[in-house]
């Protein structure tokens, strides 16, 4: 059989971050951002959030929301250990952009007008790592986190140079 | 306004991660966990692709996939820094899961049958983290990606413990 057979109905379902401080990280995502906290967790030592946008224009329940938590695409799993947030040696958790620890190196975002969308973020007090005026990539911007991760705010098409037409 | 109307039509469309080789990388993505190569761009001194699950039954052309690559949800950004494939001085990618460097944790893929899909991936010797045999999670497996990323193979419907259902 080929892959496209015994794969069918793979999706790409989440990606998982570990964060410092939930609320904080929570408060980012929704506030900012606006994705939704589908559901959490609590284990022993460290607690699950699982968020997404609703693309569904509000016809999702909260039931159907916490229920396509493993099986739509588009899913951001936070990881709280327990304890972080206030632990004056924790030192954060790498970006994945620098060494060492490099690896990892963004999520993306895609906005409708990024411009429309960096001009909020500013107002809203979001710390850039590249403003669209920055760099080469004119219609690209890069916010951070409240944990330093990376997040490209992307337009829903991108023309990357000569030849990607 | 709300954070749902000011962010209507914010999608989370990707995750980046640097790959060592591409060919190795492209081959395990398409090959053995069934997404398509949307489309590759070539930078100087690094290679873009872009990967994805078809989700349209091959109703999609392939410039409409392109065209896809920054609007929908789901998709998998490969950094390729040209070199590290064949640099013998290049020690890999941090997954994100060990000191120094931790931060991100997996990329998670949604299948409709965890143990026929972790019988498939033994059959092509995949690397495993964790079976579904072991841990305390029997419903899910971890396997790992060429450069060592975790890649959490989930059912579309999961119950994290007590109180969750």
């Amino acid at each position: 059989m080929s892959a496209a057979s015994e794969t069918a109905g793979y999706r790409f379902n989440h990606t998982m971050i570990r964060v410092k401080d939930p609320q904080a990280s929570i408060k980012f995502y929704t506030e900012i951002l606006g994705m939704e906290l589908l559901s959490h967790y609590k284990f022993d030592s460290f607690t699950l959030y699982f968020l997404a946008f609703d693309h569904s224009g509000g016809a999702l329940t909260a039931r159907e929301k916490k229920d396509s938590r493993f099986s739509r695409e588009g899913v951001l799993e936070l990881t709280h250990n327990h304890g972080t947030e206030s632990d004056p040696s924790f030192s954060g958790y790498a970006s994945g952009n620098t060494d060492p620890g490099r690896g990892f190196g963004h999520i993306a975002i895609t906005v409708p007008d990024v411009a429309a969308a960096c001009e909020r973020f500013e107002r809203m007090g979001v710390t850039f790592k590249k403003k669209m005026s920055e760099g080469s990539m004119k219609t690209i911007a890069f916010i951070l986190d409240p944990d330093g991760y990376w997040i490209e705010i992307v337009p829903p098409s991108v023309v990357l140079g000569p030849g990607d037409e």
